[in-house]
């Protein structure tokens, strides 16, 4: 019996903070809590789950680099900025969904641009926990069936 | 036993041709294959889904004035300029989706920007027809149960 | 006995919606009580004021090009692009004021320019009723006398 | 028996030439006139009209501190540029109204912003002398009945 | 014997008024004029012209939607910001071409960009009636020979 | 029997490769084919066509300078920057058409701009040599019939 | 025993209003207290320090013109767009800080630049009344000890 | 014998430091010998010639509103933003040069352009003192004879 | 006997360098001296400081979210696009004060702005290690009385 | 006995043209008079002046290369983008002045900017042909006597 | 015998995945490949090269710190953004070269500006592997002899 | 035996006064040292080397026009802003790499945009002579071994 392909879930900058950093703009689920509940979704499809948080945009880039069948990856304030990230998300070439807890478009105008987004194939915002559940679900739709991939 | 709560599905202007036009961009799906597939969503809910698709700026508001529930909208071309559809969804108030099948950050900076995604709760682009199948999946989780409310 | 001459006043998009839209911008008065007022002033000034809601582009166009001795629009969201409605204005030729029920210099970046109002005589904002009733007053001053001239 | 009420009209920088200054941009009234014209309309309602004309941006700031029941200013050349003024009216927090004797948005791109207009509840312009009328009548309606009240 | 290929002539917002509005700009020859003068012309290359004019962005991409062999459009004040006519242009695929009355170049600086023109083979303008001419002229020439193609 | 008018056809820099240098986007046509289309053309209406190819801006203000009864001119590169050659142009002062071979709208930003078309009456583009053919075709007919003017 | 060196202490447009203008962005404090303040801690430092407010542009140059070993200044509203006060403070040469009472990068955009504070020593912002007390400290700090310089 | 005409040299901003601001960039003539200079001009030619320094934008008004049948104006810092003394100068009809003794075109951005420059016939600049004379030279030349005529 | 309230102050990139890289931008002092300087005025003041300084902004971020009762932070030349070290401020909640040792607004553009001041309460800068000093005491200021807060 | 000192005068594209282009902006003097004018002038104060035209961006650098003591130059439609003309200007190293016949100040935005005038002591605009003159006053007064110098 | 002086090689983000990310773009080579070809050429010349690569902007800079008698450094994504990077390139004060593979000049908007590259002594892009050991070879002639230098 | 292949050097405008010309920017050699140095490497590498000045943009197109096997090309002051060199470059198809002896990164605004270095395999800059010697390497690198291909 072989191993289920993995899915990597990159929590960027700040994401540590969940629950207790501005609740009125992220909400009060922790880490934690999205955690588990992405990974008891990838489960019952088939797959793992496997979560990371950094702060760091180069621990960010080695994260991608050594991802598994598929990312989904909420870059923070690195969406707006980085280059680096982008290009990093270009060479994975595999599945990857940017997802942001906010709707960015209806926030202050230096977030509404996404460099990090144009490299993945799709973008979910502003659905709160509900944008990593969407996005996990669009990335297991483009890898199709979960088994022994990566 | 009461009828079913409605969520409204409003396909902008060109989407009429999806299955034909630049297939390469928006995929082989036609509007009826969309439709149905998210009827069938909606059904298994609980849920009716009105589908409508206009071109003109001015019917998509009066479509979004006469919503259920809830609304599924891909502005198309209107998703970068009209304000008078950001003002309509906004005075919907209640959960509001704007999907795109194209990632509109990975194409030309004229569609870049989301006015109308502005007025949404969420937005949700390029995924194709998966869009479409998120973006009521998320008005869904947002209404809760799907009976007697609108 | 001549029939008095019309002023036209126009309701862009949303309008319709004026009393239960965002009531703390734009006031609880309804469409209907806007245009009772407008039409008492107008009879005692000696006019025939006609009144007409709109949520199109073209139809706004439409009304325009139909419009009587004098115009009242208020463009709503299409005031900040549509170089189609100013070019109609600038054809009518005839007295024509911009209003606005908000301040639109007090809003969004965005609703900060007019393109339409550059093609009417004059613009007035932020007084909401009241800027509807001064503009019929503007309209009626720069027409004169009130009967048989369109 | 109790004071009447004062509006302060404040004219800007140049206004003191009007009548003489471009006349077919800003017609063939002078000064005098306007604050003839403005006095008598107050008078009929109740009100005190308190006229000045300054071309200082400093002096102008003092008017506005030291003004009554309500405002009509019309800031000038200070109008698209002044931080400061806009300050002023800010902190007057009572009912102000710019107005513009010419079109701004028909004039040259460095006058369609109006930096102190977003400072008052509402912005009249391009109907001549009758925009200072109609700013006068705005004002008097936002204060209501005019006596004993500043 | 086989119906004529159809050339569709689409007049966008305003140009109902051609002769009448602003004539130091367009002209006086009316809009009945140039169709007549494009049938002339089309049938002489033996092929069929319909002209249609609309004022709505909507219904002027309905009309590209169901056009034939080719497309001459002016799409008046919507040249200049509509994305939306734009998709539909490029999801038409055979030979379109824009036209316009004036120098877009020479007018305000609003003006100067295209964004349906990117949409089509080629731009005319500034040459009065004698731009729909030459633009008709240009399609019937990419068709090649006019008879049984749409 | 007098000589016929001359009309002036100036190529930019760079046409003197025209079918060698990427006909992809430029077509395979030569200068010569072209010249000779086009003075075949004129020799049809009773003009004389003198044409001309410089890769220099000053040698191209010169022949402007010392033009015909009307002038045809592909500015190329010079098309977007040069106000020098517009300054000529509009020293001209009789009839001039700007073409381009392909579709400057369709191309990089920094060709959308067109400053020298707007010191010209019209510009036609995107039509391969056929922008030549019917930019003669609109000079010839600006300057009536062809004989004995300039 | 020798006079005291002289630190001038410059409030801008709309300072007099300190205390009563919008309390909850500028604190409650008046003039007079934040005057005190100052003078105190000068005096306990063996420096005389003198404070003036203007609401003109030109007056405020004035005084710059005339101040003594050192300034701290709040621009208010001119700090953004004065090229006047910059030159006159280029041209004082000796020891100045600019101080606002709030973070004018947490403000609107039009605040973010300060065109004053480059030609200053420094910057202090945000900070409530405290800004001015760490402003007259860096001030102090930069002359060294207070007697006999000016 | 009548008195002759009088130009009005105004001197804006920080202009009375004049020898000893920044003399490596303004030079170490004082003000006074500036106006020596100009008036021994004048009297040469039969001019009086009023020198005025203000550092308040009201104030330079004023003069402009009261000059005799010429201007020779440096508005210092208030030239790259003021619109209010730009009108003062496009209502003061007769001859007027704006002069600046350093070359604004070689200094930061933010002082090449000139709001007030464009309200004159000419402007010279970078010329040191030398800027001042040749500028009353070219109002005096535009004047014609000095004598009786304001 | 209770712990002192730690301040931390965090040194961004680069500035473990201090005191020789271009000293006559950033001044002679080491880090060590500036370290030393605010332990000894913490100390004064009943507070502990605690200093650390990282080139990576991730590192930056970790420090902000383990800071104590207040932070000082310059966070060299992250402060000009860092939205992540922003948020993290943000989330901070407690009292923030941005330090410069040079004056940002008197360098080159990209340095005028502060993406992450503006998450702060304040911003001190160009008072060389002054700046430190001052903005240590504007925190402990804002914590008010040292002992047992955080 | 030694030659007089040379002073180059370079006309720019089109100005051959003077007197016949555009007379309404430019004049109806030639630039026979205008080189005559300032002739008469040099020769007056012992200097040869040396005119020549040219319409190329590269004979106009190649004269800068080849003249003499000093420079007025009038580059045209260059003036506004040449940086290799500037650059040419900065090579010079001696006195130079830039003239124009126009103010460019009050024509259209692309005519504001001088990038050769910032490579030149001065910039004369504005007072038609007597910017020349007063150029070349300004260029003598800088090399000072008029012989044997270059 | 001394050791030589060593040159550091600098890799920035994603640059280890070289020879597999887009290869059309990036070529075929893998970072061992180019480090070999660097330290081959270094020994040839009496150089170390100590080469290595770095994802994060922190760690570059803190190689950046600690670099030998010369830098090669290609700072991939953080080219376009990173002032923290070049403040310790500016720091470095030795000879150093930044080299990009690709040509940046022809690539999107975004990567057109180097923030980086201003504060090296030189830039060399397009050349794949080559542009580094160009860069090299400019370095070393920078340095001069290879020995006990750093 | 066979013509070695040419290599074309492509000096653009005021690179004839090299070594004259501002030398703290630019460096001592002339012109001759700097063709002597490249015609010695080319011919050590088995390659003709032809080395032309020219200060026109016209000129300069018509050498690479007529151009060898590659071209080395520094454009000078049309090296931002020349759309007509870059189409000429793109035309070439062969090998070119455009150098700058100056960092045009670490210079003026103007100086950072390369619209012809756009056009070349690589772009090299700010190492003086040597960028010659490194583009003139790189040229021969891409054509491969230098005989007989042109």
């Amino acid at each position: 019996m072989s191993a289920p392909a993995v899915v990597t879930v990159i929590h960027g900058p700040n994401l540590n903070l969940l629950g207790t950093r501005e609740p009125d703009v992220y909400g009060h689920a922790t880490l934690a809590d999205v955690d588990a509940k992405l990974q008891a979704l990838g489960q019952e499809r088939g797959f793992a789950v496997a979560c990371h948080q950094r702060n760091g945009e180069g621990a960010i880039i080695d994260l991608i680099h050594a991802a598994g069948a598929g990312i989904v990856i909420n870059p923070g304030g690195y969406t707006h900025t980085s280059v680096a990230i982008a290009d990093a998300l270009r060479a994975f070439g595999r599945p990857a969904v940017e997802v942001h807890l906010s709707n960015i478009y209806a926030r202050e105008a230096i977030r509404h641009v996404s460099v990090t987004g144009a490299a993945c194939q799709g973008v979910i915002m502003g659905l709160g926990v509900n944008s990593y559940v969407l996005g996990l679900e669009a990335v297991l739709e483009m890898i199709g069936s979960g088994a022994e991939r990566s």
